[in-house]
């Protein structure tokens, strides 16, 4: 993309409206717009990251064999009443009649829709197991919208379901799960801890919530330190291997990791002092096995081999997509701006111009800019007729993790300068170079 | 995708309410499952077409220049109160209050949002032309919602906008917008012909529907039978070239192509008579430049190069996203079930397996399995343990352009099948020949 073709309304002044950093840089980079209160547009570089965000949950979400669909963002009110959440939900449910006079409801989540798909088409166990989800907007009518799109209304989330025909499957349905999300949040370049959380008033003991620790979290957390340690890395994980799924799951919870909400103060104090930490952290997702709470109120039963109608052991699992943004400017910034992490940057390389107008430098940087969309990248030529401190200043504000800066003085000597947004360090090599380096960076991801 | 792990739940039955064939072969192939009326669930199958609809709707617009972004499902009134349509658009726009009592309506289209963004930031001509667009779920509360996801109340659907400094300029963006609709159907394998359409109370000359003709259509349609010769074809189009954009729009729309409501019948009989035809058709799409409408109700203004703000020349242009998965049907199908285009297919290739178990026919499916994956496609290998005529009676219905049949007496001799499912015909093959045959017919869309 060539900036001068683009839509980048980047601010100078800081909004005073936005409390917290990500809020702040989202707002600054020309990412969101606010519409109403908790409720934002996507401007394109915002939009672009979130689509990104959206292609990664996708993957790894159907690497692990689960299978995408779509539910309508209105939903009957009648469905919600058979689960007895209709009246339960609060004010947080964002209610509305239609032209004739049904009730409607802004879906705020789907395990009534699901659950109503699963018991309409499955009735054997023969096709089980089976895990359905979606990636779709949600709204819930936050009495307080505050941080952005960390905790909006209007949110783009996703949220699956397994079915599974005893509790054994489910569990397994959890650790895939659980497997699941931790790649997915490694590939976007954050560390999110799933620590023992509430299961509220349904109960049991399978929830883990992720989290990543962030000073402007809203969750005082309590770990082990050694939890920081493990990562998942490059691993070949086969989603249908129980016990390679359990053993995953073994090492990532068994070390001390819990929120305030679940916090037991005497076993922490088992951890070794030097090791027990207290910090705030970012909820981006949650898994949880609830059994058969709404395939008994709900009737989703499947024939077992003996021939009982049985109800199905269930789960749901969500990832906030639209918070993800905000957590992860809040990881992954400093004072000039956002710093992106590889794996979900808008655009994989910016391109400077020092001089625009200049024949070698804007022969060099059409070059560059050829060079790496033909290798399947997508750079952001800055080629705006600017001051070279406000193209450095826009770069370094919205955050791409590479640079290659161009100018005549440069090209005289056969170089330009390759950037790392992160450590700041530039190197100086041939534009050919620069581009093999950069698209080297990529593919190794 | 292995058939015995998906979620694909066929009916037999063709249900009674659904009218036209669209609509049948939606529900019975398990791509939709109506919600509440007029909206649906998109189960797995259906959304695999949605989301190839929508990434070639964006490829198309991208390619353009368009630059996507996302509005948000629930607006605010005030915007449309500042443009005069909260009150005027009627009972089709779904409105309600949130928590707080603040009205609050599910966005039916965007031309307020649009504007407001643009107003916000753009202030100099230097910026334009801009032409912004979305993809994104609408809501408009049909009374008598019908022809499932034809005429739905929930829908998805592509909206733009562009932004231009003069009359002339936006007369460019509303051309280059019929160049980029011709493509975009065109690799949907649908013929949408460009007519000249009513613009309504906002008036002016520049508004055309885009028509597939097919008999459940809801328009009348006049057209010089002449118009059905011409197709874009691949030419390269250069979308900033002015009067090669205008060459096409002329190519396009100097035949009398009109609908029920343009149609005059005095010119309509200047086409010869052996050339005139009345037919039906689905709108699949409407473009349509309105000049200073929006700006002037809602400042979007910019400095021209004397140093005047003069409000900028609108436009907006629409494809219905889901509604064209019903149109792709309702002009490809038989009494078989659906016959997908090859550009939209929810998976490239069928494998049946005759005789699931047998060594030899599961170790051949497998390997075409592989093979076909590894070249970059997806193909769908039906491996229950099912009878054959069933397998072929789901293949069939689900519409998949190209079928492998692979049976124990076949590989006897060395061969398997590869079917056409639009005209029927196999042909007798060494499976690997088979797969290269898939991949290269794809490799030449």
């Amino acid at each position: 993309m060539r900036l001068s073709r683009y839509f980048l309304p980047v601010l100078k002044e800081t909004p005073a409206e936005a409390q917290i950093v990500s809020h702040r840089y989202m707002l600054r980079a020309g990412m969101i717009k606010q519409a109403s209160a908790g409720i934002y547009s996507w401007l394109p570089l915002g939009f672009k990251v979130l689509k990104k965000i959206e292609n990664i949950v996708h993957e790894e979400q159907q690497r692990a064999g689960h299978i995408p669909m779509l539910m309508p963002t209105l939903q009957s009110a009648d469905l919600w009443r058979e689960s007895g959440r209709y009246d339960g939900y609060g004010e947080e449910m964002l209610r509305m009649k239609d032209r004739h006079g049904r009730d409607m409801l802004y879906s705020p989540t789907a395990e009534e829709m699901f659950t109503d798909v699963f018991r309409s088409y499955v009735k054997s166990y023969k096709d089980l197991p089976l895990t359905l989800y979606q990636i779709q907007w949600k709204f819930r009518d936050e009495i307080r919208p505050r941080f952005g799109v960390m905790r909006g209304r209007e949110f783009f989330m996703k949220d699956g379901y397994n079915f599974d025909l005893t509790k054994e499957d489910a569990l397994h349905a959890y650790n895939r799960h659980l497997v699941s999300y931790l790649r997915t949040y490694e590939r976007m370049g954050l560390q999110a801890i799933p620590m023992r959380a509430d299961s509220g008033p349904i109960g049991g003991d399978y929830t883990h919530e992720f989290l990543v620790l962030a000073d402007t979290g809203e969750s005082e957390v309590f770990y082990d330190s050694k939890v920081t340690d493990i990562s998942l890395g490059k691993r070949d994980i086969d989603f249908d291997d129980v016990a390679q799924c359990q053993a995953v799951m073994d090492e990532f919870t068994s070390l001390y990791a819990r929120t305030d909400e679940t916090h037991v103060e005497a076993e922490f104090n088992e951890v070794p002092e030097d090791r027990r930490r207290v910090a705030r952290g970012i909820e981006v997702g949650q898994i949880f096995y609830f059994g058969t709470t709404y395939s008994d109120k709900m009737g989703a039963t499947v024939v077992n081999d003996q021939g009982d109608h049985v109800p199905v052991h269930m789960g749901s699992h969500g990832i906030g997509v639209s918070r993800l943004l905000g957590a992860i400017i809040e990881a992954s910034h400093d004072d000039k701006g956002i710093i992106w992490p590889e794996g979900v940057t808008p655009f994989h390389c910016g391109i400077i111009n020092l001089r625009q107008g200049d024949d070698a430098a804007d022969a060099a940087c059409e070059s560059l800019y050829s060079a790496l969309i033909a290798a399947g990248l997508e750079p952001l030529y800055d080629d705006r007729n600017e001051r070279a401190g406000g193209k450095f200043a826009t770069m370094d504000l919205i955050g791409l993790p590479w640079r290659i800066t161009v100018g005549p003085r440069g090209l005289k000597n056969g170089v330009v300068e390759l950037t790392s947004r992160k450590t700041g360090e530039s190197v100086e090599m041939p534009p050919e170079q620069a581009a093999a380096k950069v698209v080297e960076i990529y593919a190794s991801l």
